[in-house]
């Protein structure tokens, strides 16, 4: 059960409502947001019964049938926006993230950096640490590529958004990132996502490959319920039997986590599909959707890339791809950035 | 193998070509396309050797790394267009069929035909015979939903797409549709594949629950082999651990099958997500994916439909979300019909 | 609902309850298994406020919880116990069904049935007619494949499997085999399970590449409401991410059925696994599971095997696997046939 | 590329070796199992050409097609054992682990020990950190469930099995388990793959919800690479759109891995059915199949338990499966412990 409080209610009427709560026996948290709720644990039968709707300050008392509270429409009906440096993620700023899959080189993301900012680029993706299924293929560059990334983010002025494998790592990638991005393979890994939802940056939380849209909003409402609300989510594709792509994108969970959810939804065509010959009807496809956002693989030499080249733009495919992303963002009635 | 001849090859140059294939053991089969192709089967070492380029009227000999021949965009290259009515799909023209999932009275269809056409539908669809996982479930109309449905494209222009799901109603289906539609379930159902194959009628074949992209090829195969070449190919959703949505819209399959095959590719949104809340994005989205048509289930009265009630549209639902596909179908520069 | 009459019961309490039904507005079928029962359609209100329990011969009424009736084990408790020439399968008596996929000459064919039988088989099974996702590859023998099955069984008398793809073979079908086999891709041809459940002869129906159980028990439903009640469902594997083995052989199926229905259940481990080094350990474990038989492909020479070599059994595997396969069949309490 | 030393090799036989690869610019790992072995990585090609079988107390030089080395079958022949305290698991050894989801307190756990041990039982299972989709469900007892658990070991003697969710808590884990469980949630957590494997304890991998069982193997090869030889496969069930079941269990996955690799592999038919009533089938089932060990969810009330009730079976059940155990642990000619 949610409390949703009225935009002038004061402490005293906070306090009037979780007093009510505590005595009868419930667990309440405060989410200080636009407008502060109250999260009610255990929806007991007791809690039912109680008249909270006439308590001072209350705007109204929403029963959840779905697991997750805090990361659901019903509980926040504005969409949230997500800053990325100094653009916007969300409620109708669209980001456009890019970059390598791997930091190999400072040439190679200086050079990356370049191509996707001219292109219109809103921010930088590039793995420092990488979580590869091989424990013989290479693992990323670590620290390094995170000094490089900011080297990139100087030069460029785009943020950077990278990805964090280790709880024990988050100090350092703290120091470095503007989004923590929380892999496909951390989706379920929850203290990793308890620990993100401890700090103030934004995430940017892959869904499972074989996770349920359910599932990915239950991942997200671990973050949240930390104290983090700054929460991304990005559809990349899913398992299924089909071979014909690296995953299946499942482009239905745009619009149905965009009803179910405020957080706002990215979509990475390169992960879901394998294939550099398919993003652009598939990034076309995730804006008319609904999209808030892409996250795209390019690098300055696909061919040479130590992981995901088949998947990679070039710098003249991602300048195509993204002159025809900005016209239908534009056609969506979107910003970039 | 397949050998393609010149547009100017005269009947002794393809005489010379086949008895050639002959004479080193293999089977040769003429299809009297544009351009006249010889399919050549076994794909025998001897045959690989003889230096086919070099005979009269050879325009060059195209190597199928993939397992379907006729429907490969290497043995075709320019797209197939297939006649809806007095309209067109594929090539350019975008196909809207839209209708009620089955034909539940002469009112009803009359009413469905009327206003789908009212917003722009290029084509009706409606159930006459419905394969229906219950035993107890409404199975449809049979002919005298066939005769509506005649009654209907009388009144409104509209060309009638209906399901054959019987190789023994075949002569019946063919007496009143304009287009044959070879259901998911039915889509390895090899006789009726030929036999509708047999017919110089349109085909809409739809993709099987669980059906790769590759056998969805090769079962069109099945049909063009057979002599008719009109086949609509449809993606309608394939089936995963995802159960938020009635089936997976498997959006990648639109470029993948436009880059593989000369066929044109429909989607069918209803079907796919099973949620009227999904139509308007999942439509938009597959146009930019690149579809040459939508195939959408629109009833006068959703909630007292006999079958799949949750994801047909409303006449307003339908209008609006029209308007929306004939913008987006403007924007990628195709035609509507 | 589900109506199941005393042992004793006579006409007239059958007539009587008929009536009644038919009074409330009911649809009401009889099925003269032992016991007889009378399905009644729609489970109105008004038939769900009778008193049936108190008319003469009523036993007991069953409300059903799941969409098929006939098939459930609430409606029929006993295990049904289906005919294999005559031999048992069902109900303690297992069925070893083996043979090679393809009819492709009589030498193989009898060859096949002379190893199969004296390793243990119980029936052979040989595909006449078969569904190829390629149109190019060998497609049957047809009638000829039929006669020479019958030959088979006139030398060893073991009854034949065999598979209908097309309801226009029935008859031809009917004049030779013992079993009919429909395939999975017929699982939902509805118009061809009505066509053998008009039949009195016993279906052994496969599960569809990507069937829930439930959908494979209602596609029994389809042939026992037509009036046939020799049913024999088979696991043949589902189609999932994995791609280690052709399919994923579903061994929870088997419980599951045993617990949800009164058919008798085969496994198929060479389609569900493709590979030949797994047969013994899937047998053992699907025996184990409770199966009440197995369907296993063998051939004189697999290396020469016209379709699916790479999961043939040659003669020597055979027997190894056999022997084995009695042990176990033994362990369980249950008899060869 | 794997070399595989002679038993009586020399530390100069394996230097010389180590030194000639290093020359050529291939980097070489040792690996002091029984036998010694190298792994090459790389595979260049200027290794390849090299004449290693010459070399002195070299026995074999292995070309691995499938990307894991330490893990695979080709690399080491023999059955790997694994102690689960006194007893073993491996190597015609079986291993019965069995014990609540959770450790929910002093009793229960304690209860349940006994029980389990009555019954046959060679370890407990007991969660002390619990991995949840929701942050609101119980999380877990954290170091006081361990302290239970210990205490459960010392009146019963069993070997106690828990899992490890976060790298921080190895240190606390180490003081308390025999046996460290990676759930399937982070069977791709690398960097925790990576920190058992430098620590001299049992792991016991559970395969994840979509990994294919080549990532698996791969999983395992990060442990085993990092040092640690000690580890026990688990098949649990995978993702598949059949909801008849929690999950699917594979159970070719059983002989699959026994032929590729040389660890031990347990199956988990709790977590993979989620239902009491097949426990026993799917055991019988695992046991046949191959499997080394079984993993089982008991409770003393599973009525009343906080985790997984539906799928916990009770004492008596628990007794009723363990005899069957037993008996087909015989059948197949291994033995308990």
């Amino acid at each position: 059960m949610m409390i949703i409080m009225k935009e002038g209610a004061t402490g005293t009427d906070i306090d009037d409502v979780i007093n009510r709560l505590h005595a009868a026996g419930a667990e309440a948290h405060i989410h200080c947001g636009d407008p502060v709720t109250i999260a009610v644990e255990g929806d007991r039968e007791e809690v039912a019964g109680l008249p909270l709707e006439v308590y001072s300050g209350v705007d109204r008392v929403v029963t959840l049938l779905r697991p997750y509270k805090l990361v659901s429409r019903e509980f926040h009906q504005k969409d949230t926006m997500v800053s990325l440096g100094s653009t916007l993620l969300g409620g109708g700023h669209f980001g456009f993230i890019a970059g390598p899959c791997s930091v190999e080189s400072r040439d190679q993301t200086l050079e990356a950096a370049r191509f996707v900012k001219e292109a219109g680029a809103t921010a930088l993706r590039g793995g420092a640490f990488k979580p590869r299924t091989s424990p013989y293929a290479f693992q990323g560059l670590g620290e390094a590529a995170l000094q490089i990334l900011a080297e990139a983010r100087e030069e460029t002025g785009l943020p950077v958004v990278t990805e964090l494998m280790d709880v024990r790592h988050l100090d350092l990638v703290l120091r470095y990132a503007d989004v923590i991005q929380v892999g496909a393979r951390n989706m379920q890994n929850f203290h990793l996502l308890a620990a993100v939802g401890e700090v103030d940056r934004p995430v940017l939380l892959k869904r499972g490959l074989s996770a349920t849209i359910e599932e990915l909003l239950m991942a997200a409402e671990y973050i949240v319920r930390a104290g983090n609300h700054k929460v991304i989510v990005c559809e990349r594709g899913i398992r299924t039997f089909e071979t014909a792509t690296r995953n299946t994108l499942d482009i239905s969970a745009v619009p149905i986590i965009k009803l179910r959810s405020h957080l706002p939804v990215v979509v990475d065509p390169s992960h879901a599909s394998g294939r550099v010959e398919l993003i652009e009807s598939l990034s076309l496809a995730a804006i008319a959707a609904g999209a808030d956002g892409l996250m795209i693989e390019a690098h300055p030499a696909p061919e040479t890339a130590l992981c995901d080249g088949a998947q990679s733009l070039s710098p003249a495919g991602f300048a195509r791809v993204s002159a025809r992303v900005a016209d239908m963002v534009d056609w969506v009635g979107k910003t970039l950035g």
